[in-house]
């Protein structure tokens, strides 16, 4: 595992390991290695991550830890280098796409044009007749065009039938037109549309003789393909700084009377013929895949931040002494506080708990997208339910947990140097990109009630809502938890987590049910019973997690270590008991535990704890992410903490000269003239 | 009110309100403007504040808008300019304090220099002897000297006995020798430490003919006062960028060998003689009392952070409309979605309900000050419980809150001119600084548990704890709630808090009695039991803001309108309703009400929640912020969101130019090479 620490981004030879995680790491119970080679799919993955990071981090513009400290032009610009890096590798060595992704995340996606690969392309794949894609993928695959994919507008996001953007048919010039009617129409937060892209897939509303014939993406060029300036009638541009991801240049796009060939609407699904009439040829449900594999993605994503930000604050709270237990005592390792435990092994377990949910939710995407490409359909609506529910559920968890991983640093995390400040800005967008996850609980909760439904008239329902049928079959809840072993069994954890789910999810049922039979308007009782709809839809989300867990284990227990197995299940128990912890209103209120079980549960979740903190330092060491990836003083895996934070202040552009300008300019005076008046006071 | 919008920080003027808010702000149920003089503290403090943001923002540096997207270099620049302008008219109308500290306030605490006025002048007036202090207040009070307060060390924030810096007497030359022995000894993080100011107050372990003699303060000159050069041995420099608060320059110091002279310890509390004897005189508490009043106006700043986050996402979502409720029809206003109400009223309703505790907070307080400066040092572990407890909870609250707030905008809600993200990131330094919240919460545990043993015993406890005697008195919890009007009843619900919050703090006290009685030594039992000791921290919090805000209403039910009594007593039933949902597990686990009660419970605080919603703009508009100290294109007064959002990526750096010098670096070689590739393909 030391070589994780050969390339030092900060250009500090400390060298020796800080001794409290020397001691942690031998103290391991498990082979750190073998779980590692799990995380990344199997040796082979984890032998070709090292070959790209050895590739990746022997480029300077790759390991500049002054990223940190870089103004808006300057991160920008380098972001561009290192997309420029990637596109010409993958060119250069035809990259598979799972290469490209993992280059990408080990470049922290810190990049600039990264839609080129994940919109632009697969979108004139699945978009483009074969006309169309035969002319225009080999342009897009060598990089004379750069791409990105346009569909939210200033005033437009979640509901994108409003999108104002008109494509008008001209049958005179065999064009479209293309406007931007209003300021809110401009085309709004794409990726790379600001500066980077020369091209962009553009959806806008269709006109046909005077009439809207709904939504169809367009090719439009937005740049000369020679010298990259604009092109007549369209205004691009950057919308500006924003909290993190600031490599990226989301941009605007306002178009006027911009003129297109008819060819460049994308014929596959629907074409418009010469004469201006529209011809549908079926919406394309793998068309409706990708937009699910997107949020399986950010799933995984989730992981990437919380594994992140878990190696960052164990690390550091392994480092860091402060205070002691025993008055009198030498300083403690903080990670010896009950209370900083607490606070950070549910985001190590949360970490885990992603990536096994990761595994089950892409498993059932590829089954699904199977079924699609032979035409069947009847899987997608289950799908689509718990790829809208697991995004939001784990996004919105990553999120909250990262801040208190953040938080759990100290001061030092508010520090850019500290690395996890900017990994928690940067991970804020999962909550509202590719849908809002407001919007995305809502839409699990639609399947949720009409599987309700289904099941109370004795209809077949999906897999995904098998603990509907739970209080026909296991024990009844109550009283099964009398000690802290019986809450060590898995099996138990997961009957309570399925009854609950099962009651709380038909209880909202029941309320919409009554809000209607008392008159209410079916869309006024949805919305009067939003609030205990979305807690439908995050109970049956956290049941998902819970489930996926316990199975990833059970399914891994065929091949690992038995060492292995056990600190994984050790870091399952305890998740699925801090989830019922957290969770303890839904679990009394619908009577699936007794107080008196919240409490043998808590003694518990508290025993697994101390198990589960003995390995923190291995179980993050597991990850093992590249100290440049990390980029991070204090999760550095040396722990060479304070050495690094203190090289890094020396950077600051503040410190450039001894005296700062502002002196001259605005201070001296003050100062001086407090020094008149000190002598007139004198005289 | 519409004066608020008259000097417009965006300089676009759009001028007509948008329609949606003005249809809001005529529905409103009670006169804003009472409300608003209520909040300032009298029509004298609405008037004066007026005044003061006439004279801030009329000076362009107080209203600029750039400061978004401006380098860390201009940032700082641009504070300090800001803080000369302070303190320039401070001392020219010579201003009170609380004139200083709202005007600091319409700053947004946006400067370069606020430790001077904030710590350095009244650690002077508490720490110096009179003879120090008549030599060294008129300089400070002048501007000659730009002091900071210097205790943090790289190494060493919560427990501060165990800091490295040392004074040693040097009886020969009757001076100290200040020392930074050891890398994690440099003193780290002190505002304005790095660039601005030319003395500090070093926190050192005072070292007297070898022996350590324990921690005091030294006035330690760190410029030249006369061209601010750094002085020989002093290496002081900021210590990096941050999340945000970039104005101010966070700094590092090492001593080597700086001498002062004996005269330059403070020399109230104790004296080291020319001969080198220390003489104690006693640790003042008035010293005391001023670690606690940071405490208590940070709870200020919890309610200043969610009046502005409120603010900005409820008139956002007045004026957003997206999706429709019911198919078909016209896009909804945003705010009219349930989900959207139950994200954002929970944020308008807590800043009202911290503004009442900081009224409460501030009032205990100054009652302990005055007994505290008669000599009556009886109610302070008292005052340090609460302020501690309090400061903690509402920081907690106020961060997680804000960041709901944040992501309740949408995507915008990421964009810097959307104000909000920069409100967030400013807000995250308040759960770690002033005492780390979890040493808080352990404080204030500590605190309790001392009073539940005296209770136990028969003992008089104080008051911040009567409600350990609840069941004693009043009527036990279980079916007090049989319909939605039982839970408006706000004296019911304050009974069940405390009902609740008595059998949580006597729970933990119980668990820590038995892990000691089963022989665990107290520092192991109290670590193995942090986990339930910082829940009774926070519950004890949580009734304390709750009774405050019952307090506060009762109180001004006295002289105000009944229609403003009954808006905010609605926010109250929502803030109280919403917390025992929020917290259900614990009223459902000490079986303080029942989960068919808990229903009853959810069903009132969504009626309340439409009550407040209806009064929602109203409620915000009585903050009364000023468009230039809101900062936010998403919640300007009038509403002209899309305009100014554009207006503001106009100013993106990265629109200098059409075409950005990234191109020519490195974007133009990659596409050329792929035209290349392209040509070639065709031979």
């Amino acid at each position: 595992m030391a070589a994780t620490a050969s390339t030092d981004p900060f250009g500090i030879l400390v060298g020796k390991v800080n001794a409290d995680l020397e001691r942690e790491r031998k103290a391991a119970s498990f082979n750190v290695q073998e779980l590692t080679q799990f995380i990344d799919g199997g040796v082979e993955r984890t032998k070709r991550r090292k070959e790209l990071e050895n590739l990746l981090y022997n480029e300077p513009v790759f390991r500049n830890i002054d990223r940190l400290m870089m103004e808006r032009d300057q991160t920008y610009e380098q972001a561009v280098l290192k997309s420029v890096k990637l596109f010409d590798w993958s060119r250069k060595y035809n990259w598979s796409e799972e290469d490209f992704e993992l280059a990408c995340r080990l470049a922290n996606h810190d990049l600039a044009m990264t839609l080129h690969h994940a919109m632009f392309v697969p979108a004139i794949e699945r978009l483009a007749s074969d006309e169309q894609k035969a002319k225009w993928l080999p342009k897009a695959l060598r990089y004379e065009w750069i791409g990105t994919y346009a569909q939210t507008e200033l005033g437009h996001g979640t509901n994108i039938m409003e999108l104002e953007t008109t494509a008008t048919f001209d049958p005179t010039r065999d064009e479209f037109v293309m406007n931007s009617p209003t300021i809110t129409a401009m085309k709004w937060w794409p990726g790379a549309l600001g500066k980077s892209s020369n091209m962009a897939i553009v959806l806008a509303q269709l006109i046909l003789d005077g009439d809207h014939c709904g939504l169809q993406p367009f090719l439009v060029p937005l740049r000369s393909l020679d010298d990259h300036t604009p092109l007549p009638g369209i205004t691009v541009g950057d919308i500006g700084p924003k909290m993190a991801l600031n490599s990226i240049d989301n941009g605007f796009l306002i178009m006027k009377n911009v003129r297109i060939p008819r060819e460049n609407m994308f014929m596959k699904n629907a074409e418009v013929t010469r004469e201006g009439q529209l011809m549908m040829r079926g919406v394309d449900k793998a068309n409706y895949a990708t937009m699910i594999l997107v949020r399986v993605k950010i799933v995984h994503w989730a992981y990437e931040g919380l594994s992140d930000g878990a190696t960052t604050v164990i690390r550091y709270s392994a480092v860091r002494r402060q205070s002691s237990l025993k008055p009198g005592e030498k300083e403690e390792q903080v990670l010896n506080y009950q209370s900083q435990q607490y606070k950070i092994l549910p985001a190590l377990a949360s970490a885990y708990a992603f990536l096994m949910a990761y595994h089950c939710l892409h498993r059932h995407y590829s089954r699904v997208y199977a079924q699609l490409m032979d035409g069947n359909t009847s899987h997608l609506a289950e799908l689509h339910c718990q790829t809208s529910a697991i995004k939001a559920y784990t996004s919105d968890v990553t999120v909250r947990l990262l801040e208190i991983c953040r938080q759990s640093c100290g001061g030092h995390g508010y520090l850019l140097s500290g690395g996890i400040g900017l990994l928690c800005s940067s991970a804020l967008p999962l909550v509202t990109v590719e849908g809002e996850n407001s919007v995305l609980y809502q839409q699990t909760a639609r399947y949720l009630m009409k599987q309700v439904a289904k099941a109370v008239v004795g209809e077949k329902t999906s897999e995904a809502v098998a603990y509907l049928h739970i209080k026909d079959s296991g024990p009844d809840p109550g009283n099964m938890l009398r000690s802290a072993a019986d809450c060590l069994n898995l099996d138990t954890l997961v009957h309570l987590y399925r009854h609950m789910a099962c009651s709380v999810v038909t209880g909202a049922a029941r309320q919409l049910q009554i809000a209607m039979e008392q008159g209410a308007e079916q869309h006024v009782a949805w919305n009067n019973n939003m609030v205990s709809l979305i807690r439908a839809a995050k109970v049956h989300s956290q049941l998902y997690v819970v489930e996926a867990f316990v199975a990833e284990i059970r399914q891994l227990s065929k091949t690992a270590s038995v060492s292995l197995v056990s600190v994984l299940t050790s870091l399952c128990q305890f998740y699925t008991l801090h989830s019922i912890v957290e969770n303890a209103g839904n679990f009394l209120a619908t009577q699936t535990i007794t107080p008196d079980e919240l409490e043998v549960i808590r003694k518990a979740e508290l025993q697994v704890m101390a198990a589960v903190r003995h390995d923190a330092v291995p179980l993050v060491d597991a990850f093992d992410l590249h100290d440049v990836s990390l980029h991070s003083a204090l999760g550095c895996y040396d722990g060479n903490v304070y050495e690094r934070l203190y090289a890094l202040a020396q950077k600051s552009t503040l410190n450039k000269s001894q005296v700062h300008p502002a002196y001259y300019k605005h201070l001296r005076g003050l100062i001086k003239e407090g020094q008149n008046q000190g002598r007139q006071s004198k005289l």
